[in-house]
């Protein structure tokens, strides 16, 4: 088993740089804040006996040697950025829970025969620069680097030139490590682990997710002395799609999600009428001609809706990946840790999308899920107990050591 | 008749500061641009032979000696703060008019009895700092000078602090000033007077304005692994009040325009659900009574919308004043002047506000106005003709010389 508070005590340490404003973090990838947490992790890591390798998107690669040299190491990991109002979990328990199974295997002076690789992948979250999982989509050849390179945050700088300014670019190619295995912890993000009582997510599908980013563009005008059918109004235009949005999703239900997370209106001038809104449509299924059928009928409604009011609508792929399955021998490993540990579990589909999801088409992956308090992430109160991280860890570690071969 | 290429020139040489991104202007109150604007402003009336005075809330007064010690002066003025993404006419009109016709009486060699002060009102626009007319309204007892000086713009920065930086603070109290009549001349922003073929607008009211800021606080959370069911979307909530903003403006037709020109959500991240969501509806209308209405209904039922879905939501008067009627002398004195002079009029309704709506509290006012193309303001594309402007500050001129007094 491994060190339970040991762990909860590096989460903590974690979650002291790049504090929020309500208890949670704000470590958004590629600021300062986002080295510093590199930076401890390193450390940490190499005070654990690893070598640590860098690759090109600055993904992290912390590495303890196996007995067999021709053994392809079995990868575990997550990503240490956070949302802007994120929480103390989601992405770093996967990580430091990598670092505290190497922590527990030194402890317990356990060799396995396959190296194992502790993975922190650089923007996994995709706020500051879009998509989510950007990196480890690249490392399974879903993303061209220099497009990734490219991608601009609202200030206006490109993820290349931040990940040089932080000093977190490597030379190592990125994707040319070949994986025996890849296994990540998360927190579940959703209730029902939780609701039923559950130790232990079994995770065997991932939903699926696109993003598309919605430009309005009407006519900048004067809200008092524009007559109201002169108004080309983006903002309500925007709103119609909103609603739409929800519409949408809801005749799916309960088979898929939708929502619209991020919002800009130009001017943004309480006298003037939009000219322009700006807005990333985000749907989920784990169903593929779901997510088609509801991204069509978006941009149908979205058309439509802007044709009336004399708007001009234009539709971007911002992001988006297909639902996933999991290696069935990796999933069983886990299912079989959860049993051997005496640790309810139950089998999930996961509602967010991890680099799991991606590092799944070039290795056989999977994923052991805990619960959180009221199914919340993505939210400063997130909160998971000691034991729920415990559990996690414990079942990954299992997981991991059996794949890896004592 | 005033020199319409001088006046031309001057706007087009005033629009060369703050330029905007596309061919109009910005020169938001109280940044550096402003200060430049101003700075050329005073340059040009010291050379006209005024002298200037500057008001602690930054209001600036070039004055015309008139004949008579004893007699009060005869205001003219308007605004040289821009919006954002503003006009090159909006407000600098009625202020270069003003310095017009100071010039053409020099070049006549006219003296009036009265004085005549050219006025240029600080932050007229209210975007930076809301509200808008802030500090005509303060010279006119609406508001408390401090309450001004904490007005807070979107980065924090106070608006006493920004006045100070840019140098724009006089030592002159605020509202001492007593005056015998004020005149502005500004763009109409509407579509009737170019329809219509008019030259001229005799402003006989002006409409009544009131902003509501909104906040809508819902929860944070992830827009993958969230339930619907489990959902408290402010975005959403925000949308339904949007198109129940348009649905009680509509119910009003013609006599009340509404709208939402300023809208921000937290945290913005294309993956959170959003937990809050800000904005400001203006409602307008010529009747008291309806404004007080529409905003009555857009509370109640942004209550019964976010009551639905489990959100919060409170409200903040964040501006407004009261429908104007102008004084008939001044009114008569414009229409006059039109008639005169051989321009066609018609009476209008001002749809904006104006810094002359608070001015009437305090003295005998009134407004002339000139077409604008398409109606439009409040976007860089906003358009008049060489020939309107000068009919406008024609009339400007003539209503101010026969109130002044030769
Ligand atoms: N796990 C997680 O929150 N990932 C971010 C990508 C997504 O939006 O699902
Ligand atoms: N004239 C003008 O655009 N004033 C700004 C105040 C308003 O919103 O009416």
């Amino acid at each position: 088993k491994i060190n339970g508070d040991r762990l909860w005590d590096s989460l903590m340490e974690m979650a002291k740089i790049g504090p929020g404003v309500a208890g949670g973090n704000n470590r958004q990838t590629l600021t300062d804040e986002d080295a510093e947490g590199r930076a401890l992790f390193q450390k940490w890591c190499e005070e654990a006996g690893c070598s640590m390798g860098l690759d090109e998107m600055g993904n992290m690669f912390a590495r303890r040697e196996g007995t067999d040299p021709d053994a392809l190491p079995v990868y575990v990991g997550s990503h240490l950025d956070t949302q802007p109002t994120g929480g103390k979990y989601d992405g770093v328990l996967g990580v430091l829970a990598g670092l505290e199974l190497v922590r527990s295997l030194n402890d317990l002076d356990i060799k396995t025969k396959h190296p194992i690789v502790v993975t922190n992948w650089t923007n996994e979250e995709g706020t500051r620069f879009a998509p989510a999982m950007l990196s480890s989509g690249v490392f399974a050849g879903m993303h061209e680097q220099d497009w990734a390179y490219g991608r601009v945050d609202a200030e206006g700088k490109t993820f290349g030139e931040e990940l040089e300014r932080i000093g977190w670019k490597g030379e190592e190619k990125v994707g040319d490590r070949k994986m025996h295995a890849f296994f990540e912890l998360h927190i579940e993000q959703g209730p029902i682990l939780e609701a039923e009582e559950k130790d232990i997510g079994v995770v065997t599908h991932g939903q699926g997710l696109s993003w598309t980013q919605v430009t309005i563009t009407g006519k900048d005008a004067h809200t008092g002395s524009t007559p109201m059918p002169m108004r080309k109004n983006a903002g309500l235009a925007m709103a119609r799609v909103l609603e739409l949005v929800e519409e949408i999703a809801l005749s799916h239900a309960p088979d898929a999600v939708g929502a619209a997370g991020h919002i800009d209106i130009y001017p943004n001038s309480r006298n003037v009428i939009p000219g322009k809104a700006v807005f990333t449509v985000d749907f989920r299924s784990p169903q593929l001609d779901v997510i088609e059928d509801m991204v069509a009928r978006m941009k149908e409604g979205a058309k439509k809706i802007c044709a009336d009011m004399g708007c001009e609508v234009e539709f971007e792929k911002a992001g988006g990946f297909d639902p996933v399955e999991f290696d069935e021998t990796c999933v069983t490993a886990i299912r079989n840790a959860a049993e051997r540990l005496g640790y309810s579990h139950r089998n999930l589909v996961s509602g967010a999308g991890h680099d799991a999801c991606w590092i799944n088409r070039v290795a056989p992956t999977a994923m052991v899920m805990c619960p959180c308090v009221d199914g919340l992430s993505h939210n400063e109160a997130e909160e998971i107990s000691k034991e729920w991280a415990t559990a996690g860890a414990d079942v990954l570690m299992h997981a991991v050591v059996e794949t890896a071969e004592i």
